[in-house]
């Protein structure tokens, strides 16, 4: 009964600097993290652009893993590239170079194997592309989209435009709030669902992540991490598992998007244990599930 | 069954500036906040000091909730104030004023009456003066403390060694990494621990807070609000009802630590919607019964 998800989305070489150490020139990208991530839970689609430095081997990565490559286009140029740093406030990335390179005039186009996807999640690009993936595919039965500060601010008609096709937004906690315009979160939900969506997620880092859905709430926590190696692709990472979760079992009532969450979460916290890929590409189904039933210790509290 | 509780702390005049209104000389102080929240759930016992302008109404009212007043000392001089702002961010308090007045010569005598109390709580004050309190008490059966950034700078060593006789340490998220030296929670409350309370409880504002008892780790969230009036004397809160709640049902096992917790979080949770002891002082044990039941819905998930 598991579905296929449709992910488009960035794949990129990452330069990454965190207390713990440095990789230069890894692979990383909002695609290649959510693929990764959505693989152990069911089959995923990947429409993503690199240049003619991309290195076959990671492209036989990705496949060894069983995610679906047709989509992913090669073009003279080079691979788009991002170098950051984080201090010991390991939620805050600070940017020291980006190099979009052949990602800045990334036109996604659909296979048309790809087009009867049921599950579609547009990773961070320019809202104005992420509508043109929607008008390519054939009626999915479930979207979800992330955004960024830089589009908020830059394109905030387009991205409204786009949340009426959405039934989940994922977004961090401060973009809920720069997007909403108000301090209280509770508050920052429910304007953001007025243009839209049926869900809101928000992201907040190592303080877990809120869910706002159909007049509840839900609080998940994040695994709390002796250290936190490396957060880059934490937040695809997270959207993966989730999505991932929801495809797999075709439930997506409120009760399994909480479930999708804490799976999301459980591979986030695995992710950010090493640099890049590394721990996400040799994970097992087992320590996932163990990793699940820590969740349910780390919260469990009993009845009055 | 229940068992009393005996707290050591400040009574105090706080003066609020919030971003949704402003009160001026209202009643607060760790021991206020503390014992109201407390005494929905057991007998408590106040130990503090107040100058001889604070009016005996306040004294009735604490009185009105069952609190033991034998303990309160009111001396020549004026009673503790402090005036404070909260910007957006309602988690940082920007101390405006402190004058400290007949709080800044409190030497807690311990009344007879008080001694044998099996539960104590030591609000934030001199660990000097939070070691004299145990010094005159008998055999109690479980200590939990607070304390602040200025005692873990000021009086690192005096506050070691009160930690020696504590069961229970419950400080900010700031302080813990500030006392241990760690960025990592998880790597600071390993430190802390070995100093020798079994049990740390780090609260973090608006995203709840996290216990570390016998290898274990819970995570409460905090209960989403509309809007946060005012937090001043929500973390006092906050232990007044984990501590209320251990010492009613006299159980200190891990698994009711955590009811306890969820407990703090409801009568905190009360606190924030309004200024000084306004909310807490009109609650009933219905509204904290459905408040608790709203924490339940607020983190459930399935198993796998």
């Amino acid at each position: 009964m598991s579905s296929s998800i449709l992910v488009v989305g960035s794949v990129a070489f990452d330069s990454v600097e965190t207390p713990f150490g440095k990789a230069d020139e890894v692979l990383g990208g909002s695609a290649t993290y959510f693929s990764t991530s959505a693989s152990y839970f069911t089959d995923v689609k990947l429409v993503a652009v690199v240049g003619t430095d991309f290195p076959d081997v990671h492209i036989k990565g990705l496949k060894d893993r069983g995610i679906d490559v047709a989509g992913l286009k090669k073009v003279p140029g080079k691979t788009f590239r991002w170098k950051g740093r984080y201090e010991y406030d390991l939620n805050q990335a600070h940017t020291l170079e980006t190099h979009l390179n052949v990602f800045s005039s990334f036109n996604p186009e659909i296979p048309d194997s790809y087009k009867e996807s049921p599950f579609v999640f547009l990773a961070n690009i320019d809202p104005e592309l992420q509508m043109k993936v929607l008008d390519q595919v054939k009626g999915p039965r479930f979207v979800a989209c992330d955004t960024m500060n830089f589009w908020i601010e830059g394109k905030p008609d387009a991205l409204r435009k786009l949340l009426k096709r959405v039934d989940l937004f994922v977004i961090n906690e401060g973009e809920a709030r720069e997007f909403s315009g108000e301090a209280s979160l509770v508050k920052a939900a429910r304007k953001i669902l007025e243009n839209g969506p049926k869900t809101l997620i928000v992201k907040r880092g190592e303080y877990g992540a809120l869910m706002f859905n159909g007049g509840t709430i839900f609080s998940a926590p994040a695994y709390p991490l002796e250290d936190i190696f490396d957060p880059t692709g934490a937040g695809d990472t997270f959207a993966g598992g989730l999505m991932g979760y929801l495809a797999n079992s075709g439930d997506v009532s409120g009760d399994n998007l909480r479930k999708a969450i804490i799976f999301g979460s459980v591979m986030a916290s695995f992710n950010v244990e090493a640099f890049s890929l590394e721990r996400l590409n040799t994970l097992t189904l087992e320590e996932i599930r163990n990793r699940y039933s820590e969740f349910k210790q780390l919260t469990r509290f009993e009845d009055i």
